[in-house]
Order: C-alpha cells, then structure tokens, then sequence
C-alpha cells in the first residue's frame, strides 16, 4: 500500500521559482503584506506533516471499510472523524475565507496547493472539506449579509460542513431539466421539495451540521437553463445567531455502491418541504453556480493530479523494489538473481509518463489558481479582466485533461505492479477506482470539451485563445538566443500555427455544419492541453537550464526537469497529430451511422 | 445491469463472409467431413442460449457476492456451479478434445468463437473451463499415453478441472527464477514443494477433481529458464483407471482479494510434498508451456474483446435511453424534454470506437483460431509453417492490442453512463474492473510488445514482419480497381512502408544500443496493431462493398460495416503517427535519468 509523501521540493519549485509568487503576489494589496515564501513553506510542511501522518494512513482502509448508512445516517470510516477534527484545529477550513467571518483571507493558491497534498493522501476524505468549501464560497458571493453572518462563522471554522445539491437521477449533466422544486413560505424562505442524487457528504458523522446549496425551481419559472434558483437548505435549522434549533425536513435515503471513493459518503437527497433560503436573485442559479463552478473544476482537477502523483509513488518504489529479468544492455545487479525493473524501458517509459504528467499537472494546476486570486484581487482592472480569461480558458483543459491523464497515470501504477497490481492489498487498484469519478463529475470530459472549444473559443471568436498563443509567443520571443531551449521553442511555434489553423479550419466547417463542433471538440481538447502542457514544460526546462548555469548544489533537481521535459516532448507530445489529424477528417464518419444500425 | 446479447449476426460476418471458413476447412482432411456453416451455426445458437440465459444472469450477481475460502475450501457465487453443471451437459468442455479420449474433435476455431460469448456474458465463471482447457490441451500435446489415458477422459468430460500453476510471489514476468522444487520418488513421480500465487481456479466447488500443471525445478537443474520442467499435480490422487484416490499434499491457503474478476478464485497454492508426474522432457517445460502459450494468449485475447463487446453492448443501450441536452443541429426529440445522447457526436464517438474494436478485435481473434488449426491440422507443410509463423507474429499483437483496446473500451463504457457508470448496480464499472486484469496476466502488454518486436520480428530477421506485409501487398494488388476501396488501399500501403522503415530505424539503433529495442516496443506494438487492424477493416469493406454491389437485403448492416470502417481509419488510426514520431525519438529520453532522480 503505497504511503504519501508529499512531492514538497516540486511544489516549491513550481511556486517560487516557475511561477514566481511571492513576487506576484506582492502586487495584490490584498496579500502584500501576507504573502512570503517563508509563510508558504510553512503551510505547505504543517499541510504535508498533517497528509503524511493522519490522512494517508486511513487512506486505504477507508476504502476498504467504506461508509455505513443506517435509518438515515451516515458513518465515515475508522479515523475519518478524528482526522477531520485534527484538521479543523490546524485551522486549514478557515484559509481563504474573510477574516470578517473568521478566516485567515489567504489566497486561493495556497488552498490548492495543500488541496493537492489531501486529495493525494486521502481523496475521499478530502471531498468532505472540499464541497464545504464550495458550499461556504457559494455563501461568501451570493448570499446576503445575515446569510453570510448566519451560515459562514462555523463552515468557516469547519464545525459545519456544506454540500452542492445540483444533479437528479434524470438530469447530471443537462442540469436545464431538473425538477426540484422551491415554494414561498410565508415568512420569506421556501419550501424544496425534490430528490438530488451524488451528493457527496451528503451525510456524515464529521460535523455538527451540513449546509447545503440546492438548485430548484421557483413556481413559474422559465423551463431550462432559465428557470434555476438557488438556496441554502441546512439539515439543521439554525437561528440568526447560528445555533442549532430543530431538524430540517432533509434526509439521506440512502449512500450509493460506488467503484471507488468509498470513504466519502455519495447520498440519495430527499427535499420534503425542507426550509430553505433563496440565495442570489431568482431564476439566476446556474449563473451562481458557475462562479463556483471554474474553482470546483479546479478542484477536481487536482483530484486528477492526485492520482498521477500517487500512482507514481507507488509504481516508482515498487519499480526500485522488484526484481524480474536482466537489463537489455547487461546485468545491472549481477549479484541479485535479477535487475529491479527499473532498468527496464517499458517500465522507465510509465514513470517517466507519470512524471510528466504529475509535474506538468502541478504547474498548470497552480498557475490556474494564481488566476484566481489575480482575477479575485488585482486592482488593475487589465490585468484582472486578462487573468479571469486566462482561467475560463484554461479551465476546462486543467479539469479535463488533468483527470484524464490522472487515469492513465494509475493505468500504468497498476501496470509497472504487473499481477500484484490487481491485488486490493497493494492500494494501486484503489487507485484506479478513485480517479475513475473524475472524469465524470463537474462536468464530463466530453462536456469540459464543448465548452473549451464552442464557449470559450468560438463564442469569443478566438479571443480567449489568443491570450493563450500569446503567452506561447512571449516565451518563444524572451527565449530565442537560447540554444539550449531552441528545440523546445522550435515544436512550441509549429504547435501555435497548428493549434490556430485546426481552430478555424473547425469554425469554418461549423458555418455549415454544427456537428463539427461536437465532433472535434474532444479531440481539440486533447490537442490543446497537449500544446498547453508543452508550453509549461518548455517554462519549467528554461527555468532548469537557468538555474544550472548559474551554478546549484541540486544538480540532480534541475536535470531532472530537463529529462521529463525532453521525456515529455519526444514521447507524449506526438499524440498531438493523432488529434489533429483526427480533427481534420471531420464529422462525417462520426454522424452517418444511423442509431439502428449499431448493433444488428 | 447489461445483459448479454451474443453478436452472431457479426460473428456469422466474420466467420463465414470474411474468413469463409467452411471452404478452407474443407482442405483440412480432419474436418473435411465435419465443418459446414450450418454446423458452425447450430454450436453458435447453442453456445449463444447458454451464455444469454445461464451466464449473463449470474455475472453481477457473482462479482458482488464473489468467492469464499473456508479452510481450504473455495465455495463459487450461487448459481457458479449448477451453470457448470449444465455446460458439461451440453458438452462444451469437450469441443477440441481427441475423440480417442472422449471429445468431439472439433476445430480451435470453433472453440475461440464460443470462448468469446463465455468471456462476455461472465468473465470470471468462464476461466474456470478455460483453465481447464490450458491443462487438458498441455496433457494431450505433452503427456504419455499413460498420463492421457488416466487423465484425459474426466477433464474432457468437464467432471474434472485443471489449473496452470507458474507464477510465485517473486516471480511473475520472470519465470527464470522460480523456486518451487521437484524430488524424485521411487515410485518415479516426484514430490513437489513450493508455493503458487495468482492460480487461477486454483481450488472451486464446481469439480470433483482438479488437475494442477506446475513448474518446478528438479534437482541440479540449471538455473534460469533452462532448469524447469513441467509435472502434473491432481488435487486427489487417481489411479490408472481414472478413479479418485486419497488427497494429494496440495492445498488451497487463502484466495486473493482483487480489483475485478472476483467470481473467480485467484489461489495461494501450497504444494507440501505433492506426488506430481512429469510431463514432457526434463528441463524443457518452458518449451511445453510455450505450445501452450500462444493458445492462452488467444484466450485472454477474447476477454479483451469481450470487454469491448459487452461495454460496447451496455453504452449503446443507455445512449439510446438516456435525455440530456439538444443536439447542436436542433432538436432530434422534440416531443421529449431533451434528445437522447446517442444523438452528441462525443457519445457517438465513443460507441463507434468500441464497436470498431470490437468487430476489428473479433475478425483478428478469429482469423488467428483458424492459424491454431491449419498450424496443426494441414497437411501441406508450407501452409502448415505460414500458419504457424502468422500465428506467432500476430498472437502478441491480439493478445496485448485487444485487451488494452478492451480497456479502452470499458472505460468508454463508463464514461457513456456519465456519473452512473461509477455506481455499481449499472454494471459498468465491474467491466473496467474485470477488463483491468487482461493487461496483465498471461504475459504484460510490456513483455508481448518485447515479444513482437525482440522475438519475432528481429530474431527472424523480418521473416515473419515480411509474411504480414505480404497480405497486406496481396491485398492491395487483388483489389487495386476498386475506386471504392482505395482510400483504404493508399493508406494501407503508405502504413506498410512505414512499419517496414520504423523496423528497420530500430534494427539499425539496436546494433549501438539494445535498449532501443525496449524502449521501442510498446509504442511498436501499438503501431503494428492498429495497422493490423486497418489491414482488416479495409478486408471487411471490400466484403461489404461487395455484397452491396450483388444487391442484398442487409443493406443497414453492411452499410454499418463501411461506417464502421471509415471511423476507423478517420478517428483511431492516426494514433499510428503518434507511435512512430515516439520510436523516431529512439531511447536516450527513456534511460538518461537516473534511478535516484525520479523523485526528491
């Protein structure tokens, strides 16, 4: 069962020496005085110290015992509730939240960076405090003052947690269909009446009470995307200020029979006339929800990362460990009866791919949330308005493409464990089952795509795009005297023209025929994150050759980086044609066979 | 929960319209008299009733309730052993098996065609006969007429089982380095001692007897590969007649908990002293394994296409039924309150692409049981070593390409179910569970990639590439006026020049540097097998384009086939060029990081 050991050196390298942070956070005046590298080091060890020691360990039974349900309630697994109350105390629910309501007013980054340390060690427990924390920022933008001084203290202090009630068993990802319902009550709240289903931590034994944000339908209201509100719906009623009074006419039904995460508790929802606040104007919860939805989809995006960082811990012991078979060029153990696998190519190309991905992953992820924070706090209205579109772009990408890769990560962890892989013992089956949720929830990679490509792209005709070649053209241009970077720059500008000409040859087609876009758009997906990764991998190689020329003790560190980034653009990067070639035959062959002819 | 409809309207397409099997049958003296397509048919609606109407029912049922260990005693899901029951009734154990010791003499082929419809309906029940049928044929081809005579006639009859015992906890990829020894008796058996892990069927309540092939080192063997030789172990001792004896010294110590599969019993094995018999030559039971071999490879080739057929079969199933959104070039459904998702383009891609590995998976999977038959039953010696050299160059590309494409596949299959692909009761997600072992077991997609390239391609100096290429050159000439063919013709023919420029790049890199040879391999064997693939579908139009042309009143379905055939050549072939720019890259960016740098 593989341990967590927090990769603490790659984040470092990625927070101060890729991205820079202390430097560009001094520019928020939100952070300036807060913001330091000593301060960032110091939660990312009590984050590491609190993952390594307290969640990783319950990581694998927790999945092996699962969550109980009985007559309504909800058991967490054997530690689940000590380690959530350890963690409260170490004050990780308060970090981004205003200090008005008892925050730390931290930034965005730092929440998840330590989110990628939980989700790693610990994915089901870690959603318990993750959907609290969207249930709490759901609160902080929309609700109203008494909402926010009535509901926030103690989701804040994680003494109550939050749920996100949007998907019914007819309606996941075309929420437009939904049928929950909200009814006046006199005294201004409303009536929900309706069945959610997935509604992680849902119910559990962690916390005191559970604040959920239920999407519903007011009386009259528009049919689809149009006609949602939103409102808060606390298991517990709570008064003005924030004690527990009587129970709410909310109940868990049942806990879902999952492949994986196991340990958190996935709950049939049932609104029977529940109280609940309408939160934000009427008939506009979709487009509430969709401020959340770019951190959530964050959120599930370090998920992915989680499982490419685990999988390849567990397959990189394994791999040092095991013995099978004599090196190809020579034995290079001669005195086992056999090399540890290791030495062997197929195995060095699944770790290699692994950290290519993990390392590629975690650079994206934290630039993303850099975003956030810029397009949150900058007081330069240029540079916060670029930063909020930098993030819708690279959004779906991160969630999309992190996850998916986070799947094929733990494909080759079981892989490099050959046989013993398939073995429950081993954790890295779990590993598998976990991260297969995460292409599904928040948003299909099927939907991630369509949105990348006909909302972000093509509805901003090219625009948000551009941000982005732009970037690539940036670096391309600082970096053109260097030789050591001019193979990388040299496939990053083909990559640009490929990536722009692919765009309107689709928007061109589109004209005539919608479906192109449907039938591109995972494949554009794929190309784009592909481009996206390479951009940041030449970022990361520029970085290293910079710092080995001018003279490190961690010689090993940097080369490193130089070898995954060489790795990354003569082994993965190629998949790129595969996509665009792909893309370039268009729909036909994807729409002409009619729906009786699939089967016979 | 999908429930299995065998595909024999396919299954016919390829049997008797692509390979024509009758007629090549007919010049294979053993079956001259025996193989018509009526007969074919007949065992294929039988095969087909048992796997709907006993199998299918009991296959979720079995993966939740899963097997149980009582003191050495496995006891199989309910419903396991009364379906066994009746498949020896109907006399499936006996299809291949010489009619000297009770069987039906009947070809490879159909054995394979029916394997296919065991490993859908019920993956985990179906290796109980399949391992039988890896020991009974390892008896018939190596045993003494003393050893077929007493244990032949109760394992074709199906009143015994069997087992191939190689794996031990430290050797698995590496067979070399097994421990377990053999001493002699004076009696002239031997006394095995040693412990197996991951034996499948390795202890059940389905038969009264089970006949254990092991390897084990006798003393003063060589060591490595050179010095195991192959014994036969029963479970209860027999005597010269067939009748059960006292309990032999080999016991069941506990079952594995695994991913998937769980329907079948992955056993420790401990042999105490065992009475075993020597099957084949001293030091040579690699070799006799090996005959073996490529037999079993086919047959975790046909779970892997069984993987894709019944995700495949489940997605387009719930594509059809399920609502979300409207389709992008309007409304398909307007009377409902969304269209059905088989209508996205996204969703269609993906049943399209399972069902072109599924139907390339089955013409490949059949095409390679008839090379089984003509390789042991023709008594034209060139035709005789043409098979069998087909059959060893392609049992690795069928073995390793359909199970990760039936992984593939499965994950599709979840990922068309949205969130409910992750809930156990839809049955989804027990086929990527179940799927997850192919890659491994029966030789890693790593060691049949080093196969392919290493042992067959260079070590016969392209001979066996070079029978491959002809095909396709054969094809290409017999059809060259066929303008509806030649966009698949161009492609084939630029696909084969390629193969044979990459294996000649590698051949040339290797001389300086063998690791090149691994570091190719898996990126060759994908190569190879979707151009393989493309060599098939491009077959199945010109079946297709040709009955079309005689006017037939299966329009939908050979229009299916052109489809089907375009998809695969427009959407998943171009992965070759991935795969080729990955081997032109050659191995320094897989070797030049060192061990200690993988991580900090």
């Amino acid at each position: 069962m593989p341990l967590y050991k927090a990769p603490l050196r790659d984040m470092q390298f990625v927070l101060h020496e890729l991205l820079q942070t202390e430097k560009n956070y001094q520019s928020l005046p939100d952070y300036q005085e807060t913001i330091s590298r000593e301060l960032i080091d110091q939660y990312l060890e009590a984050a590491a110290d609190f993952c390594e020691n307290e969640l990783s360990p319950i990581n694998h039974s927790g999945d092996q015992e699962g969550c109980h349900f009985n007559q309504g309630a909800v058991t967490t697994p054997v530690g689940f509730k000590e380690a959530y109350q350890k963690y409260t105390d170490l004050g990780f629910t308060s970090l981004t939240a205003s200090p008005e309501y008892g925050g730390q007013g931290l930034p965005t980054l730092l929440r998840i960076v330590i989110s990628e340390m939980l989700c790693s060690s610990n994915w089901a427990w870690a959603m318990y405090p993750g959907l609290a924390h969207g249930a709490m920022r759901t609160i902080e933008h929309h609700g109203t003052e008494q909402q926010k001084q009535k509901f926030l203290p103690h989701l804040v202090s994680g003494v109550w947690t939050g749920t996100m009630c949007l998907t019914e068993s007819h309606a996941g990802s075309d929420l437009g269909i939904i049928r929950t319902k909200a009814e006046p009550n006199p005294d201004g709240s409303y009536a929900i009446t309706g069945e959610k289903i997935f509604i992680s931590a849902g119910e559990h034994d962690l916390a005191e009470n559970i604040i959920h944000i239920v999407l519903a339908r007011l009386p009259n209201a528009p049919s689809g995307t149009k006609g949602i509100s939103l409102f808060i719906v606390p298991k517990f009623n709570v008064d003005d200020a924030g004690n527990l009074q009587d129970r709410n006419n909310v109940a868990c039904t049942s806990i879902e029979h999952k492949m994986g995460i196991h340990g958190n508790a996935t709950c049939v929802m049932n609104f029977d006339g529940a109280k609940g606040y309408l939160i934000g104007p009427e008939n506009r919860g979709l487009n509430c929800m969709f401020t959340f939805m770019n951190s959530a989809r964050i959120g599930t995006a370090m998920q992915g990362l989680a499982a490419s960082e685990m999988a390849f811990q567990g397959a990189l012991n394994y791999a040092k460990d095991r013995l099978a078979m004599r090196s190809l060029s020579g034995a290079k153990c001669p005195e086992k009866n056999a090399d540890p696998i290791i030495v062997h190519p197929a195995v060095r190309s699944m770790l290699m791919t692994q950290k290519a991905f993990s390392e590629g992953g975690r650079a994206l992820a934290y630039l993303l949330a850099e975003q956030v924070d810029i397009g949150e706090k900058s007081t330069d209205s240029t540079q916060q308005a670029y930063s909020e579109e930098l993030l819708a772009f690279l959004t779906p990408i991160a969630k999309a493409f992190l996850t998916e890769s986070g799947n094929e990560s733990a494909k080759h962890g079981v892989q490099v464990f050959g046989g013993h892989g398939f073995i429950v013992e081993h954790g890295m089956e779990q590993i598998v089952r976990d991260a297969r949720i995460s292409t599904l929830y928040e948003g299909t990679t099927e939907i991630q795509s369509l949105d990348l490509l006909a909302r972000k792209v093509l509805k901003s005709e090219g625009k948000l795009l551009n941000n982005m070649i732009g970037l690539i053209e940036q670096f391309i241009q600082d970096h053109r005297n260097n030789a050591d970077l001019k193979p990388y720059l040299d496939r990053l500008s083909e990559l640009k023209q490929q990536w722009l000409s692919l765009t309107n040859h689709i928007a061109k087609r589109a004209k005539q025929n919608p479906e192109e876009i449907g039938a591109a758009s995972v494949d554009y997906l794929y190309f784009s994150s592909y481009t996206v990764f390479a951009y940041l991998w030449a970022r990361m190689a520029q970085v290293a050759l910079e710092k080995l020329a001018a003279g490190t003790q961690e010689d090993k560190f940097y080369k490193a980086k130089l070898s995954t980034a060489k790795f990354f653009y003569q082994k993965l990067l190629h998949r790129t044609e595969a996509h665009a070639a792909a893309i370039e035959t268009g729909a036909e062959s994807v729409m002409e066979l009619e729906e009786d002819a699939f089967a016979f």
